[in-house]
């Protein structure tokens, strides 16, 4: 808030830390589900309904959870790349992200329709739908505001801290939904063995653990005031002119007040 | 950031629609766990095994979500009042919502013992074993670096920030925990029935949806900086005099930059 703005600023160490902890976090998660689906439940195959089902929770944790999450730290990891080349990486992400997801939400349902088993009945699949479909929505409204040349700076600005809330809310509501399918899965499979605390019932409880503690590290990363990326030249001199031209609507009270 | 700071603001006018919305939220949450317990699960008493575990989700929903939720809103609607009054407001809410989820906790364990069934083998009662043992840590540290006297100011102004983010996280843990109970229970009593849309599994859903738009309009109004509590006289002081130090101490690089 304070203090001049160096836009050569070096990356703070604690980031730098922050960062790769989360990394290897996520990439625990990752090696977690797929020693779940490949030792406990027969590992990976596209024809075999059984299998193909094991291809749901790996891609949407892949998906929806690692990459998802990973588009988020972009603009705290290339600090001193340009705004553009960092919002196109940042959009690439979430379209790798979506696509990764697609395939699990294709495989579940073809695993649902090969066994005769109904769709979208539990809390799972409302909150994944619910996380889906408005991620779609949350990618146009990002694309159409930052990437197309149309949308003005004023528009931009309002819209930001907008898209950077419901980014992460919608992160936070996938790795909800991850949760909730973990259990249920646990549940459907090992119901009676699961209270005898048997290695299958651990791993998936694990698996949740690991996947709160990387959310909360991306929430704690993504919320570090002094760790957002630093302005750049250009987008200085745009930010000050945006200041004055607020400042001169909002004159006349019900200004925002810096509550520090 | 920028303007003016008038102690005498007045309250925003989005954030009085938002804290309102909030609390009609809140309140259709414990309408929905009520109507549950009492229509499908055949209503509360403490004598009956299966009617004392009924106890279990309205109290932690009550204690966990709707009090922890409205413990962490009193900065933004108590905004000139003296920030000691309002201090003490919020630890005693956080202290309420402990005691109302204590007796949801005695309810389960009391359940399972008297049913023969193991404890704490599912990932809901992992997620709220952690949820519960953090919230009292959380709020005995708050306690001793924000209402005890012995603490230095600029110990609670490097806390201040950690305390905050720990306390949101908490809140949506404890919120993700609720969604995992749901299911849990949808599962153990209407399994066969679940997938056919029953209303007893439409309504549990429901209750899940309702708890992720409290989590998320919670978060929406916490994290708007314009929302935020503004300083008065006596704080902005003191704040100016830290805000000193903190430059002092860092002069030479590395500090922090207006992002905006």
């Amino acid at each position: 808030m304070e203090g001049p703005s160096p836009s050569a600023a070096p990356r703070p160490m604690g980031l730098s830390y922050a960062v790769g902890a989360s990394q290897l976090l996520g990439l625990a998660v990752l090696a977690v589900v797929g020693a779940w689906m490949g030792h406990f439940r027969g590992g990976l195959a596209w024809e075999s309904p059984q299998l193909q089902f094991n291809v749901h929770p790996l891609c949407m944790i892949l998906g929806m959870v690692f990459l998802q999450g990973d588009a988020l730290l972009v603009y705290r990891i290339f600090r001193t790349e340009s705004k553009r080349a960092t919002k196109v990486l940042h959009g690439l992400l979430h379209v790798l992200a979506l696509l990764v997801a697609l395939v699990g939400l294709v495989a579940v349902f073809q695993y649902h329709k090969k066994m005769g088993f109904p769709d979208l009945y539990s809390l799972h699949s409302w909150c994944g739908l619910l996380a889906f479909a408005f991620y779609i929505v949350q990618w146009l409204m990002g694309l159409g505001a930052f990437l197309f040349p149309g949308a003005s700076s004023s528009l931009r600005s309002r819209y930001k801290p907008q898209h950077a809330f419901f980014g992460a809310a919608l992160f936070l509501l996938s790795i909800a939904t991850a949760l909730l399918g973990i259990l249920e899965l646990l549940l459907f499979k090992i119901k009676d063995r699961y209270s005898a605390f048997v290695p299958e019932g651990l791993l998936g409880n694990a698996l949740g653990l690991l996947l709160v503690a990387f959310g909360a590290l991306l929430g704690y990363i993504l919320t570090r005031e002094e760790w957002r990326r630093p302005l750049q030249g250009e987008e200085m001199a745009l930010s000050m002119d945006f200041k004055k031209l607020a400042e001169e609507e909002e004159e006349g009270g019900g200004s925002p007040v810096d509550p520090r």
